[in-house]
């Protein structure tokens, strides 16, 4: 509907996820007519992140460095790992600060349907870092759906073997939700997990 | 929560409008994942968009000359002239495919709230060009809202002196619409805008 580099701007926008052709619109016109918005900023770090962010060569966090900030930090339970899908599980695990030990990313979860099986996961480098005996504790932390359910009944059947602890965050009614609302499934895991007061 | 550029980049998808931290995050998470995603593409088109796109010194729609490719569409019926709010405004109706005059871009509406008074949009050039007496009617289609209707009003009564005939765009039902759930205001407009079949 636009001239040339306006519709290749909003289309080059709808490629991102969450982003619609109404919004990619929406976005461009903002840019056309802020003078404030910085676009050779937005240029520069996108062009940074692809050049400089790497995934750490630990965990599988996001890194600007061969070793992430976590991994490098030495107040960190080096005794505890948490092991979960993606980088961003990291970020909202860490927003808590209920958490001192280390992460592994796992990088996806296994699913027959996605064609992602347990070779497509970073569990050989899992259980790498598990060999020398430091590690007391795995808490899997992978989501509690179909795929993050397979994939942790998965890993809990492959760290049988080892003298390690194995352990998943537990399931049950949101904080601040309603019981009324709340799907038979989380409300039967709340059940199962009721805790003695 | 996340290293510098990360985290940076982040921040800057947030300044856009309708990105939310938790999109921002999602979409810095798929241009650092996902190796087929052209940085350097949407890099190029932002610095194009911002140097290459302005305002065509007509009508104000956007365009990468100086005249947009309906001013200077000589098929277009330069009696007939459509006043809209935003450049966004000419895309939606040029969709339509129902009118095939020329255009006139605001820049905005009245707004007393805002501090958007007559002289903040492009009015002048309005009257400009109507000076000739080429132009046999101005159709209104600022937005239906409070700041579009004042917008209209004002402009009809700008354009009242003038040997010109003034049109607003038809109020009333959406069309595939329930009329159960129009409100009340939408309903009173389509019932003074009824015709005879």
């Amino acid at each position: 509907m636009y001239d040339g580099i306006v519709q290749d701007l909003i289309d080059e926008f709808g490629r991102l996820p969450g982003i619609g052709p109404k919004s990619a619109q929406r976005i461009t016109f903002h840019i056309l007519q802020s003078p404030s918005f910085d676009v050779s900023r937005l240029s520069i770090l996108l062009g940074e992140v692809r050049d400089k962010v790497r995934f750490c060569e630990i965990c599988g966090n996001v890194s600007e460095q061969d070793r992430c900030g976590i991994c490098r930090d030495p107040r960190r339970n080096p005794t505890l790992i948490c092991v979960v899908e993606d980088a961003k599980d990291v970020a909202a695990i860490e927003r808590t600060r209920e958490f001192r030990g280390l992460y592994h990313v796992l990088g996806g979860a296994i699913s027959p349907i996605a064609g992602i099986g347990p070779d497509d996961l970073r569990i050989t480098s899992l259980m790498q870092r598990l060999a020398d005996g430091t590690v007391q504790e795995v808490i899997l932390a992978t989501n509690p759906n179909l795929e993050g359910e397979a994939t942790a009944t998965y890993l809990s059947r492959l760290l049988h073997t080892l003298e390690i602890q194995v352990t998943r965050l537990a399931s049950g009614l949101p904080v601040g939700g309603d019981l009324e609302y709340a799907d038979e499934v989380t409300l039967g895991r709340a059940f199962e997990g009721r805790r003695t007061l």
